[in-house]
């Protein structure tokens, strides 16, 4: 497992007081950036440099409990799918008692960036995903 | 189904040159607020007056084709179950060839907003739900 | 004067139940988009294909009185300095009532993508600019 | 002063391949919850509970030098003008050379909940803000 914390700020929320839906997708994708970049394969590095891509296919969240301002959150990170060219990502949001209010998948695939087709996840890719895959 | 029409701002977009993946979850709630208040449930008058709240416990989004900066996008929004307390929203985000790029759905459950309690659907609610159902 | 017209939507509003201070940039950058396309010149077109760019390199907002969620907001957009090679864009965000309740404005420096220069304004985005000239 | 760090997150991006301008008032207002926090006045104390609020009534950046997708990110905030209701703090937003990129201002004022009217700094808020100021 990969884990980050954060803490909810002011532009995270919405006037219902708790953190605006879609927020926690961004909060999800700030973790995968961390854990790419742990792995050697930062997203600017695939952005401006690299010859493939890993797209998102698929994204999911389940709200079980809101977050609210000033909140702290951790973020833990497993894969809990690893095919040949793809990878499903799940993120347990938990608060500071460790019960996860919010549950984000987003599933991945890698892409030729020339060509758009599928290709087979880089090694280095693949061996992170699958250090952080839910078996080990 | 109720329509809205957008096009794809700069805020949209990410160094990817796309729209970042989670910000059609905002475009999608955007339409939402629009047939709330078209139903005369506007989610301003949810949050700031109204004894019940209707909250999303679920969302996701199946992303086959991303949207660039300017782009012009339409977004069809229908009901696609409907219980008791709850119910289901589908939005096909179209290009302007009519072709679907991004599919998002959100599940939304009505709550007694001093208890917590789920609620049955207000009669106005369902009703605006039910015009927007797929089987209509 | 440029005009467009908006209202407020629940990611643009915080926990303290209005408009998030940044979000009115973006409120702002909305309408320079439009009237840009108006133009001519749309964003898109200057990020993807044209050879030169028009950055901002300030900006600035007075708070009067914020927007809540629903506000119907209007946003008349005006340049009030033209330069050689920049301009400074006024935006009155005006509430449905007509009272300015913020102002926000930018400044913009037109430059050549490839070497970074100042370059002068073109033609057209000069015309453009002109006709919105708070002297016209 | 108070300093705090971050990197440049896709969401920060835009479609020009840099962090979109009106974020960089995101960023400080990020910087600006964390001292808060640091100085026993947290956004979320405010909001949810004190009887006071410390409004930003006005706000402005100049961009000198844009950032990148993952680049590092140091705020250095200072007090550069305290008043009796009001305060104005300044941004350096530097990269890791240690150059300022872009220069944020807010400037704040407080206010009774109640009444709307304006009043004194809060004494610990006022000590808070003097402990940064330029001149210490």
């Amino acid at each position: 497992m990969f884990e980050t914390q954060t803490n909810i700020k002011l532009h995270d929320t919405d006037a219902a007081g708790v953190v605006f839906f879609a927020n926690y997708f961004r909060i999800a994708h700030t973790a995968f950036e961390a854990f790419m970049k742990s792995i050697g394969c930062g997203v600017d590095y695939m952005v401006r440099s690299a010859d493939f891509l890993i797209l998102i296919v698929h994204a999911d969240a389940d709200y079980d409990r809101p977050f609210q301002l000033g909140d702290t959150v951790s973020i833990s990170l497993k894969a809990t799918a690893i095919g040949t060219t793809s990878f499903v990502l799940t993120y347990l949001i938990r608060d500071a008692d460790g019960h996860v209010r919010v549950t984000v998948r987003t599933a991945h695939v890698a892409i030729d960036k020339k060509t758009g087709e599928k290709i087979q996840l880089p090694e280095n890719v693949r061996n992170g995903i699958q250090s952080i895959s839910q078996a080990t």
